[in-house]
C-alpha cells in the first residue's frame, strides 16, 4: 500500500486562501498568488491538457507526486470554490468527496468523483482500494487536512512555502488542539519562487 | 546606517511561544522545543558565556547575525518573560526595551536596557544611532514585529522554522490586517534540525 500524502501551498503566514474564498473568488483575496510558481510548469500544464511549460527543480518535484498518486480526497467545499474542476478535471486518478450529503458518482472526463458521507476514515478506505500500490493524496482544504491530521492518518506533509504575506484568509494549521503530532523532516528544496519542505508524520 | 532586521524561531505552524507563556513557562507549553537547534552552537554559546559546541552551518548563519548586529529592539512582555535576562544578558549590545511606563536604564553586564515610551519609532531613532553602521535588530515578541512590519519598518525578516507542531500559542503573523507588504526571498539555509528562510521586506 502507497503512503497516505498531504501537500499545499501556503502564504509564509500560514494561509491557504486569502480572505472571502468561496465559488466566486475561488482562493480568496491575493489567494492565487500562492500558486504563481505552479502554472508555468510543464509538469502542472500536461495534467491541465496545456503544452510546453517549464522543467526545473519543481517541475520535477510536482511529476514525481503526480505520479506516485493513485487517488485523491477533497473535501466538499473544496470540491464546490473549484466549481467541480470543469468538465476536464486535471486529476485523471478517482477523486473521493468528502460531503454530508449522499450524491451519485460523477463523471468528468477520466475522472470519477465519488461521494463519501461516511467519514474520513471510509473515504481512505475506498480510496486506498482505487490506488493500489499508488498513494492516496489529501487534496484539502485545510479543514479535511487537519481532521487527516489529528486523527494519525498522515504518513507524509509537503508544504511549498510561497513568499508571500496574505494577512488574512484560510489557514493551513488550525484547530490541532494538543494533538500530539511528531514530524521529521526529509528534504527541502529550494527554488526562486517558492521553498518545499517535506516531513514524516511519526505514527 | 544598517538594516532592520528580525529574525525569529516558529513552529511549522507559526507558533513562536507554545500555550500560557509567560514568566513562569517562558516560551509556553512546549515552546522550548522551538530552540533545539540553537542550544549546542558555538556562536550561542559563546555570547552566554559558555566554551565549546558545534561549528555547522547553523552556527555560520548565527554567527554572522550576531556580528552584523549594533542594537536590539525587544518588548517589555518579552523582558518580563525572560525575567530580565538575569544579570549577564547574552546581547552584549544596547537594548532597547518598548513599554508604557517610564523607567530607569539598568545595566548589568556589558548590556544597557533603555526603556522607551514613546513609540516604536522613537525606539527605532535611539536603536539605529546606538548601533551606528550596524544593524538594529527586532527581538520580539510577536506583537513588536508586527508592529514594525506594519509600519514598513523592516528590511529583513528571517525565519527559522522548527520542523514541529505546537497547535496553540504566539502567532508570529497575525493582525497584519490588509497591510499591503511584499516579500523577496534571498536566502534558504536547511539543516537537519532547522530551516532558515530569508527574505527582504519591499519598502
Amino acid at each position: 500500500m502507497g503512503k497516505v500524502r498531504f501537500e499545499i501551498t501556503t502564504s509564509l503566514d500560514g494561509y491557504i486562501a486569502g480572505p472571502n474564498d468561496g465559488p466566486e473568488l475561488g482562493l480568496g483575496e491575493g489567494g492565487e498568488q500562492l500558486h504563481e510558481w505552479i502554472f508555468d510548469l510543464a509538469s502542472w500544464r500536461e495534467p491541465h491538457g496545456l503544452a510546453g511549460g517549464e522543467t526545473n527543480a519543481d517541475s520535477e518535484m510536482l511529476a514525481e507526486t503526480i505520479e506516485a498518486t493513485g487517488a485523491v480526497i477533497v473535501g466538499r467545499r473544496m470540491f464546490d470554490n473549484a466549481q467541480g474542476w470543469g468538465d476536464e478535471p486535471p486529476f485523471h486518478v478517482p477523486v473521493f468527496v468528502l460531503t454530508h450529503e449522499p450524491r451519485e458518482a460523477l463523471v468528468k472526463g477520466d475522472t470519477t468523483f465519488t461521494f463519501v458521507n461516511d467519514g474520513i476514515e471510509s473515504a481512505l478506505e475506498q480510496a486506498q482500494a482505487a490506488a493500489g500500490e499508488k498513494d492516496v493524496s489529501i487534496g484539502g482544504g485545510a479543514n479535511v487536512a487537519q481532521q487527516y491530521l489529528k486523527a494519525g492518518l498522515l504518513d507524509e506533509i509537503q508544504i511549498h512555502v510561497a513568499p508571500l504575506l496574505l494577512g488574512g484568509g484560510v489557514r493551513l494549521f488550525d484547530h490541532l488542539g494538543d494533538a500530539k503530532i511528531e514530524l521529521e523532516k526529509t528534504r527541502v528544496i529550494d527554488s526562486p519562487l517558492v521553498t518545499h519542505l517535506r516531513f514524516r508524520v511519526a505514527r
